[in-house]
């Protein structure tokens, strides 16, 4: 799992340096997207544009009842150029793409996100939301999330494989209109058995509502819930993470329920 | 077009009345809101929670970082209960559903959106969202949105399509796993031509940012955008509401783009 990727790096050293858009959602700041960023400078020419505050579970949101703000910064010295943005994961994108770089980017590529994003959870992630406005605009875009919550989440297991994928999305392609929803299991890097394309688990949340009372005695709500997943199909993301793998599940941004649309046509309005 | 639906009434006498959780993202207060809740309140029961301030372009946002507020309020001297609710319209659907409601609805109505919510901008839309998370949860869920921005748009033209496609979605049934997305013409009720099941049109957005100088001299930037459809399809949502017609899509959560798994498993990882 850790040989050294001697195709993708000798054709690197041919082309010109591809031009790598960063973000993520838990904020310009997070271990995951310093981690990704110095994985990228390996790779290519790094621009990040990042949220300046954490934006986790922002699904699709964009601003657009309120102003944005985007100041560059330096956190680091490594060589990327990074601005922060007062937006959500998809306000940084189209402001990457319309407002700083100079071309369209190569790659996209949004994480590491501290926390999962297999499963239902692709719908509720301001990481994979980030990765999906990036296909959108029609350049090759990865979400990455490593199932570890931890703010020291130890990501340096898992950056082989998060370079060997950006690398061959960057030789290979992605298909036109797909997205990658990339999970990487919480484990040494030595028991990652591989990885699989998947298809996304049919899981879902089932919510509770911690009620409590402020200091004057106003209820106020904390969303909790439970993950539920009776899927259990072994091509599915959640089967692949149970079992070792690190899953890639191919995402695009068609809604339509093609299946149901000729059943529908048979309702008499 | 305008034609009594006495099936549908008919029915309506001999079942208990259904249950119906109305939400939308404009806002407790938006007209749209206020008309979508005279409509299903002629249908069943109706118990609305919805944010209490305005939330488009929120996606499928969750409130997993804050807390959330939830109010009783009465707005107005109809029938039905209300609250209230400080989060996004998907964290209204969940506290309707897991906190509000004793019983699971019988249908969730999101809406009516000021604004189209046609092609891409499902993905952007906190309307939608709703729907979304209540067909997650189960309950057959439509979103309505008018292709009128404005405040004072004439919702009255549109009703009878409203009442219509809720009370099919009631006695006919949604197939399972996919939600409504409908968007209904900026027309007279006479000049509607008639209601056209679609395909999501493969239309985008390209941005442009408005920047500006604020009062001390910072840069701040608004978003905004021009709406390009190439998408030519006669099954789509675009050419629905352009030969005025009430799109409905049928849209589903099922994000894998299952037919790029195998071509993505010729991959050399």
């Amino acid at each position: 799992m850790t040989q050294p990727l001697c195709t993708f790096n000798f054709q690197f050293t041919k082309m010109k340096k591809p031009l790598i858009l960063v973000t993520n959602d838990d904020g310009i700041s997070a271990p995951g997207l310093r981690n990704l960023i110095k994985v990228m400078n390996s790779i290519g020419d790094v621009v990040v544009v990042a949220p300046d505050s954490p934006q986790s579970g922002m699904g699709h949101a964009i601003t657009i009842n309120n102003t944005l703000r985007c100041s560059k910064v330096t956190i680091d010295d490594g060589p990327q150029t990074e601005y922060a943005c007062s937006g959500t994961p998809a306000d940084c994108v189209k402001m990457g793409v319309h407002e700083i770089l100079k071309r369209k980017p190569d790659l996209c590529v949004s994480g590491i996100n501290h926390g999962s994003n297999s499963s239902i959870n692709v719908i509720y992630s301001g990481t994979m939301s980030a990765a999906v406005e990036a296909g959108i605009e029609g350049i090759p875009a990865i979400g990455f999330s490593f199932l570890d919550y931890a703010w020291n989440a130890d990501f340096a297991q898992v950056t082989s494989f998060v370079k060997r994928i950006a690398e061959s999305a960057l030789t290979i392609g992605i298909p036109e209109g797909v997205v990658l929803n990339v999970n990487l299991p919480k484990l040494l890097e030595k028991d990652i058995k591989g990885i699989r394309i998947c298809r996304q688990a049919m899981a879902y949340w089932v919510e509770e509502f911690d009620k409590r009372n402020d200091p004057t005695g106003k209820e106020y709500y904390w969303l909790t819930g439970k993950f539920i997943n009776e899927d259990k199909g072994e091509d599915t993301d959640e089967w692949a993470l149970e079992n070792g793998y690190v899953s890639v599940v191919p995402v695009h941004f068609d809604m339509t329920a093609h299946h149901s649309i000729q059943k529908l046509n048979t309702w008499d309005f």
